[in-house]
């Protein structure tokens, strides 16, 4: 199985814009496990340090194979979920590994 | 209990030197367990995937609470790892969370 964990540094200014949108996107991200088979399961975490250097907020995700994970990323609704993301985003850092 | 994931890219330009230097800063990280009593958990995970965008590795750590996650920030091993660690990184990016 592979876990896919992938933090995000948003970039709007006020801490407030930053944990509306955070709570918005991982709605977003949230709606696509009924529409895409390969996730086996996926949540989102929410920083709560705010220190510099601290992502807004994660996705953790966990797929059969990469095979899995890589239909998830070409997936309609993940491209269009993500490309909705996007433009909100100022740092984004993933890591897939086995578990 | 609070679950404290830090990525990192490296800076350096072939594969395999990355690598061998997430190995290293993996090792550097895995010995604070026996140091800083407040590491409940702590884990070294590297990316499998080598995606643009992705981190090299990861670190999974828990602790008992946010003062123990203090604790262990400013702990003198703990500065003296992540400051020979951070040279080698181009891009860390973390997050803390209840769990």
């Amino acid at each position: 199985m592979i876990r896919h964990i992938v933090t995000f540094s948003l970039s709007a200014e006020s801490a407030e814009k930053r944990a509306e949108q955070a709570a918005w996107a991982g709605e977003q991200l949230i709606s696509l496990v009924p529409l895409i088979p390969q996730i086996l399961a996926l949540s989102i975490v929410h920083d709560v340090r705010h220190e510099a250097g601290n992502a807004d907020f994660a996705l953790i995700a966990d797929y059969a194979d990469q095979a899995a994970l890589d239909a998830y990323q070409v997936h309609p609704d993940h491209v269009r979920v993500s490309s909705s993301i996007k433009p909100l985003v100022a740092t984004r850092l993933a890591i897939d590994f086995d578990v």
